[in-house]
């Protein structure tokens, strides 16, 4: 699969993630979002890192003690475990495209 | 770092590697060139499985065994640990920009 094709998204209405890798446990995945965000008031509050990338488009990622981050096409950023966040905005037109490596849980 | 600013990259006549993450061990960085190659009769035999993908411009991997593949903006390539291969070739304009996730060492 090619990252910037879109084929796979059209027409959905939800988000597309799709493997690309598991590197020595960590996964590597593409995750197309268009205008979708995390509901108001939900966090994620994740057991392991997760690096992420926007390829093409802008998300915006927030952060429970009020930190925000605008990615646009090459930002990069990471997601320490338990740091909370949630996804407050991705972009409809054009899609945002992003890449996500998750680690294994860092305890468990 | 953008991934897409090659200001890092101006003016050098050899690749750029620069590290943007280590997640549960796995490296990720980004490789800029601008035309190298591997030299010929040179294979890299990695000890860790390597997933790339190419961001824009363009890259030729070639397996020892003869298999050869040519990476465009947006693809990917799995090489996994042992897999003999060489770059055969790198687009200098646009530069060829990488993404590399390396993992640990699977023997040792």
């Amino acid at each position: 699969m090619n990252l910037f094709d879109l084929t796979t998204a059209a027409g959905r209405s939800d988000e597309v993630v799709e493997d690309l890798a598991v590197i020595a446990g960590v996964r590597i995945e593409r995750i197309v979002s268009t205008g979708q965000s995390t509901p108001t008031g939900t966090w994620y509050d994740q057991d392991h890192d997760e690096w992420v990338a926007v390829l093409q488009g802008e998300g915006v990622v927030v952060f429970e003690d009020g930190a925000q981050v605008c990615l646009r096409a090459g930002d990069t950023l990471l997601l320490p475990a338990h740091r909370r966040h949630r996804v407050a905005a991705t972009s409809g037109e054009p899609a945002c495209i992003w890449i996500a490596a998750h680690g294994p849980a860092v305890h468990g």
